[in-house]
């Protein structure tokens, strides 16, 4: 059994974690951390979990728990596990970092968006970006994986087979994003509450948001040029949930056989990925509570250009599956251990 | 491995047997049935099954069926399951009917409350009553169950043990019930639109709920005396859950701790009963995806009464995971097998 | 124009009370009061009066703000407003609390349920109740008028008749009511976050909630006799709406004609109670952004037993519509003046 | 008073024109048609408008109503009101069309983008497209108006200024708007049962959507030139509001001034339009029940983009609010005559 603690186990993704390794046969939690509700009852945090989880949070310290720990998921606020990290834990425990902190290798890139001083740059190129589907080799043999946001990994899978088979303009993609609201997170904030989501829709940090420059990476590496985009977050009501709705302009005279093929190329042996049938749009109900993307595209002949669609589930494939995912891959276990779950509906 | 069909499988029920017993380590799904989508894929009417199920949806034929199978689930409208019924079926296989038509067994109460007649009267007395919790011996002898209601599972299991230990006056039982909307059914019904529920809530049915009958007859098994109560179903804008609050005049000079001490005399090693904390009122959100029932209660001094209240997932403890319980029994299997899903939130 | 001052602007009941004002032919908001918001501008606080208020957010200052209006509303905390009172105030403005501090006559039942002691006792007398279709008369004359609570208008309003009739057992009344989020404030609270409301159902304050003494009372009053009641709110993920469904005992062989009748006695020239058709049960849907009470009843001859059921928004003759009506009946208005908004649906 | 008939009144946009009407101080509604609900109350197919409107719904028999009314609002299919047009009706009766019927000038696009062939091609040319802070002048001496499209009003009010003025490149375009369920209509269908767009969000009518030519067509007209754009509609589930968010490439060196410049240059004086606030997004929630657009942009210098986001309540400016409003234009009222709802939140 793989011993498991959870750094910021009281959050959404936190919870969601917890969820997905209760069920997993092959791990076993053995630390809930959290720094607001040390010494409280996980299950009178989260009453789903009663009977459950007999536990009681602990507090949000690394170091103790790499003792007793073969993998440390840490599900905390930017800036925690940077400010964490050392040697000796990598050596104690592999680390599987839910924030930002290790996604970005430019560090400056990370400072100039996150507004924050880098506490770690030395292990940033040792982490590994744990987009499974695109980086498993690396991931099997990682210490250190940064865990794609929830955002990125929608908009990556989206739209990765077209960059990087050069179909379309990497310099006119456009992702206009739709998020359910437990990406926000559980923080008591007036603007989270009920009567101000619900009945409403919204974009937030236009231009701005934090989730760009991770996926401009990315796509850069698979385009092998530099990329810059644009990237519109909203806040939809609902609990989970991403749909990316994404635009470029199609390489002239590039068919719908080849738009497929690509992402066929790529994606056909994926268990976790889900190509469309023709026509059928992503929605995020069908895969809610599974660690699914369902991807599909359609050409617009009279503007040229491809509008590239994906849905997926924030808390799973967006943050605790994909986490999961990727220690699966690190441990040598099936990589779909444990993430079984058949999306629910309704 | 258990053959089983479903009739009725394009319903909400339906899909949640389905969702279940693909997880299910000892079933195998042989029968897509559905009368409104012969010959599609069963994953083009329910696209959270696309890669996880290949069937097309055949007839509801019970008779092609039972030949095929070890166990029918019957998800249908009222009458359907009875007018099939016979000692041959019986004899090929076990049956689960998720409609009310074996559950009530005077057959004019029947007939009184749901306005037809009934085609196989000869049948109800070797139904057994499929709450497992209640009569779980004899459902694993059973060949025929009817498996309970949503409103009435969770209106039972709440209310049975003061009932059956005569703490309450079972003439003064009020039972207010709220519901999620998946109750309703997949029927296009202008009732049923987004809109008309979204920001509402509503009763219905007010004094004429199909599901009276059926809980007054099994509180009158366990009381030993003629109930009966008013009933009051309400509609809630949220597609999950049933959430009971249920009223009665305590028996004077009942303590808490004797209340308490009932409920653990019937459900302490209930696996799918959770007795709460003091003071930590059932919520639907907390069973959410799960076979779970939450159960607590408070007692009023002031006016001498009691207020009972009980939370589950329609979909799962009020339909298809009691369904696949009652299964598990009749089969022989540890009776959480395929049911250990952890309440899914948010 | 009657110079209007509302203290507690920034909560949704203050919020509510701005848009009716504005709509109102003969108000004119001189304040908006706010604690947490002092020096903002209120259309950056409620984005919705953006061009509509120009206004900056003022303190809760009573003493300076009935120097210069003719009303003060005030929607604040327990307390505050008692801890202001005074019969200087009283000679300057009429004040109109939404608060509960002057509802309750018995002061030490105040106390006991709201646990802060009462600092303008001596003022409980001269304030009247102010539900506007059972004390308008005295509102007419009123110096201090207590708006009812939310919960309570609706329960009032849907039982009164019978009780004051004398058809139903004042002993036997049981109500459960079910609210929109908005009546739990605009507090930034986790359990009101949107992923905690939505896709739930909850009651809480179970035998406990401070409106319980405020029905007791005003339904003692009309039944002449002491009335000790169940009350049970629950949360309901919508933003407006209160639903109350009410059951009692029903004297011996009162008729459907006589009760329907009772409710004509005093309902019939209401302008704001609609007493619905047979058979047709309120919903909070048809009432939103009104002023209207929605009320119909049930008689369950098998139990002997009577359902009532009203319907009112929270926000609207629940708070700031009600606290309107009271004003426009102190200043000798048309009671329905800046009151004749259609309700909207969807 | 003007005499209103209401064609095609029990449609959600229906129901809104009459909420609207009815407190309208110039209106009166003579005739509430509907081919699904002849004969039965309105008040019974939309209890809202209980002891409000004591009318029966009548057939939607233009030539009767066009004897007794002013004005005729048609809220029908498409097609419908083509098939009814004559000379003689628009001498009886001015005309405010909300289907599509008349909006488009090019009857090759009307009749290849929706699948029908017109049935009066000869009035088109007379029909003046109703965005009345566009074409006012036009609607003022109109006898037909075609009342414009939901996402196509919020759509063309948030760019138009910008095409207008040169300050984008037509030709780069990118609409990505979202829509509340209200604008799907009250028809019976699956996809539009509360369970089925609640926790869902998707794109529908992928570069298919029949608001693309409307919007095509007036962009075209204000810039001077052909515009192809990309137009992908999404669901969301609340009950009401549009949502667009707009991209388009930015001319070289035009500065946030000149964009800004350009919103007012058009909309300054309009009391319809809101120019929110730097940074300020719009967001559904604040026009909700209003007549108001709320309309916002961001340039995005990395990219060499804009964001351009507008907000709209689909029910009242996106369809009888407009309508409304073209009427008063029409019939020489001052243009807010009835629409000085001030939005409701929450």
């Amino acid at each position: 059994m793989i011993k498991a603690g959870i750094i910021g186990s009281t959050g959404y993704a936190g919870n969601e974690l917890v969820r997905l390794l209760l069920q997993h046969p092959e791990t076993e939690i053995v630390w809930y951390g959290s720094r607001s509700y040390i010494d409280e009852r996980y299950a009178s945090v989260y009453r789903n979990m009663f009977r459950l989880v007999d536990a009681v949070c602990l507090d949000d310290n690394m170091e103790e728990l790499a003792k007793q720990a073969d993998v440390i998921f840490t599900a905390t606020p930017q800036g925690f596990c940077a400010s964490m990290m050392s040697e000796k834990l990598l050596e104690q425990a592999k680390i599987i970092d839910l924030s930002a902190d290790f996604r970005i290798k430019d560090v400056k890139v990370y400072e100039e968006w996150y507004k924050i001083s880098h506490k770690s740059p030395g292990f940033i190129s040792e982490a590994v970006y744990g987009l499974c589907e695109i980086n498993r080799e690396d991931v099997k043999k990682a210490r250190l994986v940064a865990n794609p946001g929830c955002y990125t990994t929608c908009s990556i899978l989206t739209i990765y087979p077209l960059v990087k088979e050069g179909l379309i303009d990497p310099d006119s993609i456009i992702i206009d994003a739709k998020s359910g609201t437990s990406g926000a997170g559980r923080g008591a904030k007036v603007a989270n509450l009920y009567c101000e989501v619900n009945e409403n829709i919204k974009a937030y940090g236009v231009a701005t948001h934090r989730h760009t420059p991770e996926i401009e990476e990315q796509l850069g590496y698979a385009g092998g040029c530099e990329v810059k985009l644009n990237f519109t977050p909203h806040l939809v009501p609902m609990n989970r949930g991403i749909l990316v709705t994404a635009y470029a302009a199609l390489r002239k005279s590039v068919s719908e056989q080849e738009v497929r093929g690509a992402y066929e190329k790529y994606y056909k042996n994926e268990t976790f990925i889900r190509l469309l049938e023709k026509d059928v749009p992503p929605e995020t109900r069908w895969v809610e509570g599974s660690n699914y993307v369902d991807i599909n595209f359609k050409i617009d002949s009279r503007t040229g250009r491809i509008i590239m669609m994906g849905a997926i589930d924030n808390l799973v494939k967006g943050a605790a599956g994909q986490a999961v995912q990727n220690m699966n891959l690190m441990f040598g276990l099936p990589e779909e251990t444990g993430l079984n779950q058949v999306p629910m509906f309704p």
